[in-house]
């Protein structure tokens, strides 16, 4: 038996980013060079990503690339799926692009893709460090990316609204001291829908993690709400306990 | 830039089966042969598993290996991890091996790694469908295998163990009609530890969706114990409830 086929490997990054009030996703332009002319024929986004280099293991090229366009380590990434359509990279001008910038001919690249999300307030690192050609981009805003970024975006959303409906990852996105009205933003937007605010307070109010604090938002121009703060322990004992048989 | 470098992709297959006794994983043959005299050096074990095929994707490579080793379609395979570690296949043995069995030199192979939870009961298929080289080998007999093979079946127990600690999973591989004495040890062959027969029964009892019948267990030679049924519908209304805020 013999096998000489071996696809290309690559990893892309879905970077989520929250400032409190959108929820944005961190694009990196491609540009597309008419090389004989020297002349720029189009520009376009896509989701940062990179082939993989010799003998690298795939959590370093994520780190690789996540650096290479914010100046930062130490992202937190999540390894959630990995795309290998054959078809994925079709696109005749797509293909030509690949081949001229990297030298050879690809033929079927399987990417490994990953996503994490980043709070994006004025102390944010993630806000001020990015490269020029890398930006946030509003999720709701999401031009034809290429390739099938689109649909590794779209499925790094669901993964992580999956990962909002059933942990309690939400509170990371949030100062210490937080509002009702602050977390039910984030699931508003994050999870792309509106909630009754009666409901959602009750339900909220329901859970003995969500501690009620004594202060009061301040500076603000309408009446000042409580603030809230989310215990971590208590939640983990809780959470062993409904653990189906919490053995 | 120019990137000319792409490692090998492969597949392997973390298959567990259960028999109501014990854990069982399935391994395949393999044989290492002196080309020159003919002659059979050594035989071990290893996860089924392949090199990807031309243009093929990842899910229909593993369910084309498994169909391969038991004779089986339609297994459900949960893609769990990507192992890209380049030092990951580094015994000159197996180097030589693969050389001899793919023709090719071969550097780096990342593998995408999937597992699944089959029952091994008398009317199984699985039980007797299976290729001369595939074998069930008791999860507490595993030996050596090659490559990474056994961190990879290690990471897939963790998972599995993971899944049946927070989802109803275990029921799917009980009969449908249930005593505790079953459910306890299913739960205590999979977790690998002992549990308190009397705390396990108390805990249990309390899950409303699992229901005790009028009927009792038949020709055994103890006691009869009641026969229970696991109610889903009633686990989903309860669970989505549980769940976080249920939003």
């Amino acid at each position: 038996m013999s096998i000489s086929y071996n696809p290309h490997i690559s990893i892309d990054c879905v970077v989520f980013g929250f400032d409190y009030k959108e929820l944005k996703v961190l694009l990196v332009e491609r540009e597309v060079w008419d090389k004989k002319k020297n002349k720029l024929i189009k520009k376009d986004l896509k989701l940062p990503g990179s082939l993989i280099r010799k003998r690298e293991e795939l959590d370093h090229a994520a780190s690789r690339v996540l650096q290479e366009f914010t100046g930062l380590k130490n992202i937190y990434l999540k390894q959630f799926d990995v795309f290998s359509n054959p078809k994925r990279i079709h696109n005749a001008a797509d293909i030509q692009w690949l081949h001229e910038h990297t030298g050879i001919e690809i033929e079927h690249i399987i990417s490994v893709a990953y996503y994490s999300l980043v709070k994006l307030d004025e102390a944010s690192p993630y806000e001020n460090s990015l490269k020029t050609k890398a930006h946030w981009v509003n999720i709701n805003n999401i031009p034809k990316m290429i390739f099938d970024h689109n649909e590794i975006l779209d499925k790094a959303l669901v993964a992580l609204r999956n990962e909002l409906r059933t942990k309690p990852v939400g509170f990371e996105l949030l100062p210490k001291k937080f509002t009702i009205r602050q977390l039910q933003n984030l699931y508003e937007v994050i999870l792309g829908i509106n909630l009754d605010n009666r409901n959602f307070r009750k339900k909220l109010l329901k859970q003995k993690y969500i501690i009620p604090l004594e202060e009061k938002e301040q500076l603000v121009n309408h009446k000042p709400a409580t603030l809230y703060y989310y215990d971590q322990k208590l939640y983990n004992k809780i959470n062993e306990g409904n653990q189906f048989f919490s053995i």
